[in-house]
């Protein structure tokens, strides 16, 4: 998608020197646009650790290229696969929940591991890695192509007004290489020249939305309005939002969708003003094992520091505050469970389905047998 | 209630100089706690300009000691009642949206409007003064006072476990006084060694919960954790909270509760939970002459400059800090309205009653037929 008018992805191999890769600083975002190269695999480690690359898809990316990289600089002679495989253990610790990384490092390793020599390895490994980011990409598009629809006919429906498309936390490009999964269908009705509007919700503690979302949708030039995370009921009640999307962090087989903590009560709202609420999301964040979200999904608890401080722009610095009294007590859970009751349909690269069981067991069934 | 353990309420006549009004200065909290001493009308709307005071019964008071302080300054020979009706109406200005304001100035000016002399003017309007602060105090003690019996009943089916009770904005004693209204059943059940625990919405995107409340609470040593907005509805979901409490700003005559924006989304949550929720607002917040809060009551659209930009301390300087891109759009919308058929009780100082027509009507006949 676009920033200050020039194409961008989130992570790519740079186009003429293909020893480096190169990702966005997410951590500077909104208030500094910096790219930054990567040689090896050490810096991927770092830029995963800081938070320079956030997002499942785009960390498990950025694992691949790293290995990639690390190709690069083996010697001969040496055991390569041994260095290889030391080089993955340490690079998956680098967040250690997240399942894409561990996933995609692992499948690079099992790619290069039948190889032999270093130069074919390499290859390989640059292969690999590089499909992994087209196929991200292209499993984006896709779920941009589907909820696309949605968008038309509310659209048609509309007679061509603007759209209101209410989103929560950010499942945007930034975190998935491009195009997102919440916002692949806003970006492509953009770009199809339908007038949509998103409603950003802040998305507190982290503030993803207020400083991701609304920096790439005001970057790729689609009109949104932040606000903060109280105020989407009240914009329902006032028939001012068309339609819900966000993403997910794993869904259940049964339709129960772990997201940023919040998305439930925008849920609520969405079912209490018969308002469509859709989670987008590729095949890839389902959890095929679990049928009961709110029970069976562990809610991960991070830093109080995350609701007691917060990071902002004074003059040119970037500074953080304190918004409590001191030494208050704070909790942070990082998310919720939606039921899937409130959700209307979840938006994949396959299409989209319903809910429930039956129709997600349908869509999905050879991944589940395999 | 107590400031780092002595016994405070947020206005009151100098407890040995009958000419100084005190008040807490609240656009400091919870960084610090400063009393100021206002001895003229000028100084009283400059405190209520600045949000130094804030909360409508609070302003109300504010203004009715601003009337008593003018008639300190009256010159002999003047058209006195000129001259106070003159102040008067420059004061109303200060918060024109707050109905309290005008209501308690008028009362004041009222009273004193049939006296004789300075003297007896003067005497009229510090009683006048007095009267409201004191009655003020005695209708949120017993809102406490039955609210205090939710609680205890909540505490027994506990076997004495610590009962949790989420509250939105603040409807404390910063805002009312004393006790408050939401906060006043929670003091209560605290000074009367009931275990009690409050999880403090930091309340976006002014974040009275998170300055204000989650500061009177802990400074009376309630024990309180302050959690984002986004939170309430996870923690319901895993029977973490046993009851809601919040204020109103104005409930109509069938039930309908206007209060902070994302109230109404807490609301749902407690009802999808089978949680109490619960509305405590003294009977000077009802609105008897609406029926439909949705549509009749006006939402209040504030300065995006609110959500954008965000007041918290480093180091020892209070800064004001850009959390968006620059130049994002924002929206502010202040209050949402919880239908009735969300809202437990009503917890007034007469007692709790149903948030419905027959209940409201039946129990407040005298002053919806006055």
């Amino acid at each position: 998608m676009k920033v200050e008018g020039k194409n961008y992805q989130s992570i790519r191999v740079h186009p003429s020197e293909r020893n480096i890769v190169q990702i966005i600083d997410q951590q500077l975002l909104p208030f500094d646009f910096k790219i930054i190269n990567l040689a090896t695999p050490e810096e991927v480690f770092d830029a995963i650790k800081k938070m320079q690359v956030r997002g499942a898809p785009l960390v498990g990316a950025a694992g691949a290229a790293g290995i990639y990289l690390a190709t690069l600089h083996l010697k001969k002679g040496d055991d390569v696969l041994t260095s290889m495989i030391k080089i993955a253990e340490k690079l998956k610790t680098a967040r250690p929940t997240a399942v894409n990384l561990a996933f995609a490092v692992d499948e690079v390793i099992k790619k290069i591991s039948d190889t032999n020599s270093i130069e074919e390895m390499q290859e390989t490994a640059y292969e690999e890695a590089l499909r992994r980011i087209e196929s991200e990409k292209e499993s984006c598009c896709k779920i941009g192509e589907h909820g696309l629809e949605i968008i038309e006919t509310i659209s048609r429906r509309k007679k061509g007004e603007e759209v209101h498309i209410l989103t929560h936390c950010n499942a945007g490009w930034l975190a998935c290489i491009d195009y997102g999964t919440a916002t692949a269908p806003i970006y492509l009705a953009h770009d199809k020249g339908i007038k949509v509007h998103v409603w950003v919700d802040e998305t507190r503690p982290r503030n993803q939305g207020g400083r991701l979302t609304a920096w790439e949708l005001g970057q790729h030039g689609v009109p949104c309005t932040v606000i903060a995370d109280n105020t989407g009921g009240h914009l329902m009640q006032h028939g001012m939002v068309d339609m819900v999307i966000v993403g997910s962090d794993r869904t259940t087989r049964t339709g129960d969708v772990a997201n940023k903590i919040g998305t439930y009560l925008k849920a609520l709202a969405a079912k209490d003003n018969h308002i469509p609420f859709y989670v987008a999301l590729p095949s890839s964040s389902f959890d095929f094992t679990l049928t009961d979200g709110i029970h069976e999904i562990p809610i991960e608890e991070r830093s109080p520091g995350e609701v007691t401080h917060i990071q902002g722009m004074t003059g040119k610095n970037i500074v953080e505050v304190r918004i409590v009294p001191d030494n208050a007590q704070a909790a942070n859970y990082g998310f919720d469970v939606t039921p899937a009751g409130l959700v209307t349909g979840l938006i994949t690269e396959r299409g989209i389905c319903d809910a429930n069981e039956k129709s997600i067991t349908q869509m999905f069934s050879d991944i589940i047998n395999k």
